[in-house]
């Protein structure tokens, strides 16, 4: 019996509960959370990301605020927008969407953001205080992860877990909260990667499985065992023809056939995805909270 | 055949390595590399932990300060101190010897030092760094560990490490170094914990064990595999009327029993410890050489 964990229904219902808190916030006489957002160029997938997110903003309440630029902005223009965001006690907290264009040193941008702002918790600060298990702002992906684990409660206490993929962005933090005291957390945790040559038989003493490599179908049936709990963060574009954009979206799992084998599966799309904005506006109501 | 780890002669070499950097500083025009280090009250290992930093600073040509508190110094004076060794130039890096009286808000403490000054690698923004795989001061246990692995040419691409112990200071930050790219790293990385049931299957499959439990003789023969690396970073006080000071130090590991199924091991004492004071030291050189 595979319980699907639905993402984008758990997203929209915790979208409806920020909703809620913000009724809340506004009839106590505060006013609505503020996010903005620097959207740099016109790439396809940061076009899309930034407006899902400036949606999400809306059903949530909150006021956003998109800033653009070309492409050829200069890094100080973008550290002198930085330091005014900062500073406005209108802006609860800001993202700026990631890549940047290559004359833009990424890492020098993202520590010129007030670590109180920082709601996608890049800041080293902010990774710094995860790791230690200090009060902060959690990276969106593993912090959305980690919602439908609770919400779905996917026992984590003394499980095995393993996590495919070591980025700053997923694989590592994933991890890091995985074996953090408390629930979901307390799980065993390993995690492996491009050089780990034996993924499979480690996979099979899984109980959760946390695919984050970017490979589509990379597990297959035969690397699971029954019972185990997978959470697909694949997100690979792959052709497909008869998409009107092209493509389609493909996690790292072979869904049909990993399935069955499940106690708990996240689909893509519909699994992490929707979780990951939702995140987003968690922790923007969490900056709103920590002024007012 | 084991090769037993020789963490005290690694560490002499090390800091005669250092001295002669220093040497090097003070002939081409530099001052010696300043640590200065503060300490509370009067606790037997806190003192003898800051006369052994001291110590290492003469071997390495250093200069150093000891500033002493009573224990019931209040957090005011200590974050005024802090600030005031933040502003000198003339100290490269300072630590505050842990833990502090139970009034002292050892986190406020830890988050008042400049990471730049910040020498034992505890600021969370030398916590983050180190996560993302940023330049930062590490911490010492760690660290001390990465290097020994390094000069004994310990295989780790590829390898299965298992941590024992999740603590901030050891078993997360070690985690995390064995992961990284590059050598030593690359390992697929299990932590277990207090909350790990099956610490002895686990344990069976590693190349590499680092136990950090702080439970004497955890590790035992049936737990490991034929060729396995040991690195014990266990350092309990047991009581031994036969020692002078009534104790003596006992590691996570049996080490009579597991020696000789390993290609390498680390003693207690005589192994880990030595090295950590050394990383301490590289810190406060690679701290002198931020601002020269």
């Amino acid at each position: 019996m595979t319980t699907i964990i639905d993402g984008k229904a758990t997203a929209s219902a915790i979208k409806q509960e920020l909703a809620t808190e913000v009724d809340k916030i506004l009839e106590a006489g505060g006013r609505r959370p503020h996010l903005a957002a620097i959207l740099v160029g016109h790439d396809g997938g940061s076009e899309t990301y930034v407006a899902n997110k400036v949606k999400a903003c809306q059903e949530c309440g909150y006021e956003s605020t998109l800033i653009r630029y070309e492409n050829d902005v200069t890094q100080d223009v973008l550290l002198a927008k930085i330091a005014e965001l900062n500073a406005d006690p209108a802006i609860d907290g800001f993202i700026v969407q990631l890549p940047l264009p290559r004359h833009i040193d990424e890492q020098r941008i993202i520590e010129a953001i007030d670590p109180a702002k920082d709601v996608d918790g890049f800041h080293p600060v902010n990774v710094g205080r995860m790791s230690i298990g200090l009060p902060c702002f959690l990276p969106a992906t593993p912090s959305g992860i980690m919602e439908l684990l609770r919400r779905y409660n996917v026992p984590t206490d003394g499980k095995r877990c393993v996590v495919l993929g070591r980025s700053n962005i997923v694989g590592k933090p994933m991890a890091m909260l995985m074996l953090q005291k408390g629930i979901p957390g307390n799980a065993t945790v390993t995690v492996c990667h491009s050089r780990t040559p034996d993924i499979k038989e480690i996979c099979q003493q899984a109980d959760i499985i946390i695919a984050a490599l970017g490979v589509p179908g990379f597990v297959t049936a035969d690397m699971v065992k029954d019972g185990v709990t997978v959470i697909d963060v694949g997100t690979t574009r792959v052709p497909d023809a008869s998409r009107k954009s092209g493509f389609r979206l493909s996690g790292d799992v072979d869904y049909a056939n990993v399935a069955p084998k499940c106690a708990f599966i996240s689909p893509v799309p519909g699994g992490v995805g929707p979780m990951t904005i939702v995140s987003l506006m968690r922790n923007t109501l969490q900056a709103y909270r920590l002024t007012h």
